[in-house]
């Protein structure tokens, strides 16, 4: 008879210590031990959490933003490199899955951050460097987009695992990406974002779009977002009052659990700092299943096809017998093995 | 300068006549009338409209059924026939577009009916016949399944009008097909489900869906479900009290009008029969599309790329000089023109 | 709510004045109106019934046959001509459908016959001109193989009316090409084959696909088959007493009505001349379709596609902007309205 | 010269362990030693043996089968997996070719069973895992739909080996694809179906199927069938009298041997436990084929053109250079070699 | 019963008056009525009987021949005029089927002449005028090319009648066009060729061609060939003795009737002027098509698609609503009707 | 300067060892040697060489002849298999290219016999697997006929080389689609015929085919025919006089080389055993055409338009992203490569 997964996840609502990456990496790996200790196996952390998000981009303009580039550029965290192997460690040390976003140094060109999440088993093992396809508007002009190669589901003791990255959750075709390869605990990472136009309610967004990945899919939905902390609104508002004001409005985070027919495990939490806990428990997947399953009897595959490019996208593709020039792009220097 | 639609729209909550496809086109163009007299410029129906839902499939075993499946193919329409022809001249009386669903019977076999949503433009011309792609769970004992040839949007006066039945806003790759034709205006049709399992609150699947379908695409979601009528439990439940019980059973329909951010624009009817109106301005939708355009700058057609197969998948492909055969499948009379 | 047809059906199985078209044609508007005298709206006849079988092809060597093919071009009948005429008027003066078999002469050629099923409407139209695809073993030693361009289902008032010859009933997919078609009666025409190998029982051959295609296709099948009468047998084998004993075997026919289970209505009538009626009733086809429906919900167009290429093959294609040669082929001069 | 296969055939007709995989694998290994000490070469077992076939859905209303769902799920076999290994085992210890219906856990959804039909080679190669297209009436509400990628014939030592599961026998396509693929032995696996409407009677309905697809291919078919033993009456009735009585009606079942002319080899076995034995001896099936060779002379293919769109469907199509994501859909782990 | 027709058929073998158009017709009308005389009712004539063949093409170079042209064009024959009415009138007159060769000058350029059939019914209507649609060799200094508008059948009462020119023979696809229409009797008309290259025999590449035809189509096949004159030797070579020995070469013509075995039916006659009468009985094609019909069984039309364009090919095509210009190309002002 | 082939053919008029395909063949090889020896480069067999010819078919009923199908089949040959190997390897061995009639086995259906001509080129190249088309009146019983996708001409040392099958050189059509794609060498195979009806003369029908497709094309044509030897009377015959009588029947066979002016380049061989040798020179082929190019300009192709259609005909067409299915039907293993 078939066993399901059962467990407890933790979703992380925490604000980084803003631009100082090993200070925030140890806040992250306090986090975890916290985590583990009350008992969770999984723990998610948010979008861009070390060293932090570029809210300059929502409050000034791009040349006045410019310097905060070399900053962030400065202060992002190289993958691999030391940063990651202590997340590794503390993963390893306390037997969780951890997801966290990290900004990430491109190898190859020092225009180059990306937006990406990582995703390390319990045994410390970097099973998934993820890039965020498409910056959300402001952002782009801090990240570029990274390409189809990451968008893969990790097959865990905890069942098969996905990642996507705030906005990604409102694509229809990279959430279907991930179904289709059979996820069944997906992670949405989110930055808070009280610097949305007035009438965009980011918890409610949130909100909305954890529901229906979970119904649509019939799987768990486990949402964490990062918080606005002080120190955050010194560093980038300074003395600027209307952005303390913008940057002090409320609902602009939301973390929780999601169940298969798209509603809240438990109370999600709004805006202030704290660990969500809440228990997964896959087995309560199956009968929903029978009503829709999409990735199976419900959909129709003669009709719809979707095709997902894996190609790795580097600045130059090198080909030939000796094709032994050193690796041109920003490939993960120790490719992660796969399943 | 550009300028965008602007009108009210109408989403009907009500039950047939059971069973009786004249008698319920009759009531359909008592509501239209009715709709029009408030200003409505579209008016939606819910799925299955004419002459109501099987719900003996939920209620009963299929065996017990199979005597129900001929009474419902004998009072559903032909695509075309006189009740659509009715349906028609309403639309064109009143001068308003009008989304039905209706039980439509294969010309070519008789045991092939389709969950069909007829879309009638405002001059009473028959837009598009879309049969759902999958029946839901039960209803796979009543309807055969369409071809992805009537997955069309269409270009009305009110914008860019797309229609989904009930589950297949579940699906993401439909969902998503109709917003990469530039879908504007959506419709979701529903039929009212207190027979569902214990845990699942129809109000609350309803709403989920068309939220999340508003917001990703940041369109506009039109929603209609039937009610259970007190004709309807007698003639289904009979004597049967448990059966009564479950149909009885509240939340189990949700009507109402969604906007691009996913959140209603006026408060939806749960369960009760009315008319929701609500004003769609498109304008409201170019704003949102800057954060998210999952079908422009926001989304990666190198890395995912969707395909539609709309062939009309018919029993027999003639071909040949003279291949006027008649043709094998019940195809719709009166096709409309592929602009 | 639908109606469906409810009638009587005849299927003759009785031998033709050998030889002797103008005869036979008598024999068969006398055997017409004794079934409308018995209510039949459907008289089915045997294949090849003007002017009869060429048995000789399985009892002599082609060459020893050789003489006998053109008696039998001789006494052939031209389509249209005055045989036909006389059947059509007989069909319109009783108001009844007629299917029966005839050896066409190919107009253009006098190589050419063709075993040809002719429908004609209760109004007395020719409604179908079936030329058989594929002449069965001996047979292929008189006829010309037809085209696909009259593998047609009628509209009639009885329903959709197909008709195949012998062993196209065989032949999957001619059988399938006609229940694509919305096929609801299905007429096989048959001979009586005495003369087959040993243990080929020609009245089991019958039954078997015949109750094939009526349960495949939840329609009802009508077959009629010929009878051995004492002046072909002295016709055919004269004193020669092992072709006597050859032609004395029994269960060589068999004539009926078979339901949509696969069953007969009736008990079919095995050898003897006679006419057997059963009633018809369509609506019996309605439930069954729920278990299967292989044009419906229970086949797969997504896998499987059958082309029919419905091109009428003639030994000169003329084209050209006054192209009023004769016509080439022995098309029926009386071309029925493709409608 | 050529030397065509003469082997016995063993057609099993028993029932499984109900819902025990396990203890139903070791029945089946139990049959195919028996079988095989009778001489068998090849040994065809009922559809859905592995772990049994969901009569629930016949008998009650499908949210009160859901746990039932659930149930089954669980209990059901991954291919590969520890169930097929055993049959694997068993078919090369005692080398025979064995057939064997499962319900197959589809590896990507949990809302996705397959009725798979699996053949295993006597030196234990699995050749064939073949999905039901669709599943008939009540069953869709258990299983998915296969695509066309598995309606393959194996060549075997006993000669080219197809099979289809139960109302698939029905579809006049399905059947035509394997026998255009020169299939000689077919093996058609059924459930006992006390359960469908009253005037259906399974026995004759395999009966007639299995003779026409003898007959038109010119082919052996071993049909097998599943009991409906008491522990499966008390597992699915339980108290419930009038479902007792519904699963005890005779005629449920018939298992047997049909030979190239349509009629049985050996008296079939109807309702009980039991092997029914046969020689199968390919000679048979030539001179038949003088007559009728549907795949050969007796078919004409510029007329008809039957294409099998053999794409394997999965939810996710990868392409790219290093294309290695996990496999989205749950395709065999052990593709047999295409020759 | 069908009959066939049976008649007595005259191949005129016999010189021109040279270049007198109104005295070869007066010899031409002597010839019907000595032929009639004789029982003839199907009298065939050479080609370019009218007013002979210019020679002179292979006897001089083109620009000593020029006048010669003119010379032949002026003693051309005008279809319709005098010439053709007084052959239409002796056909009437003698009630028998007459077909001959003429020079039809162009009524729209003066350099245009046709080497053109003429074919006239016993009741004296021009059934057909065939323009030959590439002359031969040196032949294409003087005639300009027909076109596939009257490359056709006639009904007769003698049997369905086609006429090919000369080299015409030679052409495969011509003979087959006309074979394809149905052609019983077949005329070929030739000229006596002396002048060809010294291995060519001319009499033998009559009868190879004529038994060909008259083989491959089982038909009846009339060759019908001029003879060289002494009056024709003295105008062509005048006193060049080359060209008269060249002239005198033997076995230049031969005409008779071959049967649809391909072997003559009786001597034909080399060089010398006669007629040759034989007896056609259509009976006789009947029993040889059973071997071979390549216009019925022994075809693939499926395979083979000959297509004729039978365009009529004018200078100016006028289109228009108004385009009562005149007609533009030498059309025969009396267009004989299509049957 | 153009160089064009001028080498010797040989014309093989042989009888088979007689239903044993590998002593057939062994003659083969020593004829072949034989004739190499002689200095031929091409080396032409009769047609259904190995292993015989069904002439059982012309002499009993087809019920009688039964039994000798399923013989033949069994002695038939595999295409690729032992037999061609053999005769490929001959073929290299003395460096000659070889045309030989087989009879095929389809590797799909026991029904299924080809008649099919082998060209081997001298290199031991299976250029060609060309199956008769239509099966010749009595021939029907046997054999199936091919597609068009095997009319092609091809190109060796010795010139462009086309092959036909008996009564395919009565096919106008066939004949022109292999003059159309250049021949410049024909061989046609054909059986001894005894049996045909009395006044069918088959030495005279193989010499006015051959002559008329040599003169036509202005081709060499190389003929080959098979001998009844006393073996073959006393298989077929045993002791029926009738039958011993009709097989001794003189002029039954001939064979030889035919030039480009329709004349025997040498003596054809009547009747007897032996080996035809004549020099073909394609030098002799260039001063005929500007007589008649019937595939230049001789023919007029806006008049003509011969369609050919080479779509291989198989049972089952597959298609799909893997459709690695088994071959459905007996395609050459080694198709030539399509210049």
């Amino acid at each position: 008879m078939l066993d399901l997964p059962r467990f407890t996840a933790a979703a992380v609502q925490a604000a980084p210590a803003y631009l100082d990456a090993a200070k925030t990496v140890a806040k992250a790996t306090d986090l975890i031990a916290e985590a583990a200790g009350h008992g969770a196996a999984l723990v998610a952390f948010p979008e861009a959490f070390v060293p932090g998000y570029p809210y300059w981009n929502w409050t000034m303009n791009p040349v006045a933003g410019s310097p905060w580039f070399e900053r962030l550029y400065r202060s992002a965290v190289d993958v691999p490199g030391p940063e990651v192997e202590a997340l590794r460690a503390a993963a390893r040390r306390h037997g969780v899955t951890v997801v966290i976003g990290v900004n990430e140094r491109g190898a190859h060109s020092m225009g180059v951050l990306y937006n990406t999440m990582l995703t390390i088993s319990s045994s410390g093992e970097l099973l998934g460097v993820h890039r965020k396809l498409v910056p959300t508007w402001a952002e782009k002009l801090t990240w570029t987009g990274g390409d189809g190669s990451s968008l893969r589901v990790h097959d865990t003791e905890l069942g098969r695992l996905g990642v996507l990255a705030c906005g990604e959750n409102t694509n229809t075709l990279a959430r279907f990406a991930l179904l289709a390869q059979g996820e069944q605990v997906h992670v949405a990472a989110y930055i808070a974002l009280p610097v949305a136009p007035e009438d965009y309610d980011m918890a409610d967004a949130i909100a909305i779009r954890t529901a229906a990945h979970a119904f649509e899919g019939k799987v768990f939905s486990v949402v964490s977002t990062s918080v606005v902390s002080p120190e955050i609104v010194d560093a980038v508002a300074g003395d600027d009052a209307a952005v303390r004001t913008q940057l002090a409005r409320p609902r602009n985070a939301l973390s929780g659990i999601f169940g298969p027919d798209g509603r809240p495990v438990v109370e999600p939490l709004v805006d202030d700092e704290g660990i969500v806990y809440a228990e997964i428990d896959l087995a309560r997947c199956i009968q929903p299943k029978q009503m829709h399953d999409i990735i199976g009897h419900y959909n129709r595959f003669d009709v719809f096809s979707l095709h997902l490019d894996a190609t790795p996208r580097t600045p130059l593709v090198v080909t030939g017998r000796d094709a032994e020039l050193p690796a041109p792009a920003g490939e993960p220097a120790e490719p992660e093995p796969r399943s």
